[in-house]
């Protein structure tokens, strides 16, 4: 492709080198893309919430937006932004390198994310949740804000680094997870968690720290902290640092 | 824009005066809008599900449907029905003033809805649902009606005015939710419940009155019926009225 | 229609006879269309994952694929698919006959589906699964691949012939649905199941036999194995063999 011709761009977008737009794409005047981005068809990149707003939206190098995802103006993603199709994304979102978002997963905005987060299919994410660094959030999850619904306090979800959140678990509003928490799949987390310790069921109770828990599958080390098995798609100076940490 | 150049607008659609249609967006011959409406770009409105149908679609003045949605023929929707983005409405919905559909929600059709009704993202509305006035609905809640599934026999759920389902449950067939009952967060609600309370829990218990489940942050006054302090996005008559209710 | 004069068909696609596409629709070169497919507008069909991908999709005569689904190179579908909405199906997809997938549903890839399957909307399903003949998936059911999210060694799970799980559901790895069991809604299946048994809750655990769960509305009869009350949709050949088994 390149720029294809059914494509929408306003005046005033700012493509870097390279960029690419797949067919049917409308691409806001609002809208700055780094070098080497690609938005493939039907995405809607820039939309403004009011007339007169003037946010940009900044989307970093190298990333990829795959077909008919939507992202509103006022936001700032980090290079490497890898999406699945059909994402939603609101306004007010301040997110780190390499996110990845999952197909269908909807971001409701004013919320801040770490690097190399990766959200997989599916996720709702409410306004006020903050995500820390090397974050997993697998599908069907849902994170609230509003403990009294519907009411106008709200408190968003804090999730700390090398957290992993199992499929189809809810969090309650404003409780934290803290590093390198594991919420078992389809748990309802109510209260704040202790570090590196599983947390499971519906009410969600304490249940071991997670280095009890061992891969299932070939080698029966322990699964956690995942770092020491799992690095794909991690940069190599990342994975340095990790080994480095764990020998310590 | 107003009616966007590649938008199709197929012969015998009503539109009102000041109707705005974005881009891509297809218009069928059924279709009746009235003034003000906006539809954003991608939608399908007024698709028939078979060739002889003639059914209309009408959506009432001042409606907002955002990009990427689908609405098919044989619907009723009052004046200011808004939409987030990507939502399905299958034909048989009727539906009275200001709905409000989150992003992804896909309502299977036949069913009737009352006036000013919130449901948020990513809800499923079984067929022969009915849902009353000032519901709300939070986001990945289920509304089912197969008892024995798969079969014949469907009986859609019921919820009355006032009530609040939070984020994440499931309701199961028959069900009557009863007059500002509040479902808990992630719960699986089997019974008729009374009205005014709370019921949470997988299988969901009655727990007590909503009237004691208190405003968690700021004021620790009850937080139901929310009536009493949420008041956002209704008008002027309706909070007065409200307030005249809550002083008896 | 037929070829709407807006959609994109790719120099080396096959279509057969009496095919119809949609407006805005992306038809790869690696597609072949059976006789009398219908793809409805906002599709697309044939995405290759990588450039030098030439991978092809062959999809069955007489299948359905309705507006704004995503369909990847590297699968084959028998005759007589139908899929809702918004559908997204990756590469690697060995599906039989009559395969039918709800609106938003999304099928990671690399998974074998039999003939005669009814996916309902939005239903999760992982690399690695295997789905026999005759199976029914309700709503918002999550089939999962990881164990120990994140990791490497994945095992999907399998659900045999005439299983049916109800809304809200999720499975975990490498679970075994022995045929004909009948999962309750929105549980948690940890362990393989008998045949022809009830398992419900979270977590799941052993009901009763399927024969003992009665039809609610109407007759009182059993409900399952539901072949013998609920025959909407399957040819008449198969009704028949039905009723020769259940008579023995």
């Amino acid at each position: 492709m390149k720029i294809h011709k059914t494509s929408i761009i306003e005046n005033g977008a700012k493509l870097g080198s390279n960029v690419s737009i797949g067919p049917y794409s409308h691409i806001g005047k609002n809208v700055i893309l780094g070098d080497n981005v690609v938005i493939q068809g039907y995405c809607e990149i820039g939309i403004n919430s009011s007339k007169d707003n003037k946010k940009k939206i900044i989307i970093g190098h190298n990333s990829l937006i795959r077909s008919k995802s939507i992202f509103y103006a006022g936001s700032t993603f980090g290079p490497k932004l890898v999406t699945g199709h059909r994402v939603t994304v609101r306004e007010g979102v301040k997110a780190g390198k390499n996110l990845q978002i999952g197909t269908l997963t909807d971001i409701q905005g004013d919320c801040k994310i770490g690097d190399y987060v990766r959200l997989h299919s599916n996720i709702f994410i409410s306004k006020l949740t903050k995500i820390g660094n090397f974050v997993w959030i697998f599908p069907h999850v849902v994170l609230t804000n509003d403990p009294t619904p519907p009411s106008s306090k709200l408190k968003g979800v804090t999730i700390e680094d090398y957290v992993a959140i199992a499929a189809g678990s809810l969090i309650l509003p404003g409780v934290i997870l803290r590093e390198g928490t594991l919420v078992g799949a389809k748990s309802k987390v109510r209260k704040n968690t202790k570090a590196h310790t599983l947390v499971s069921g519906n009410p969600a109770v304490e249940k071991y720290p997670t280095s009890k828990v061992k891969l299932k599958y070939g080698s029966k080390k322990s699964a956690y902290p995942w770092t020491r098995h799992f690095h794909r798609g991690y940069p190599a100076e990342i994975i340095r640092e990790w080994k480095r940490k764990l020998k310590n």
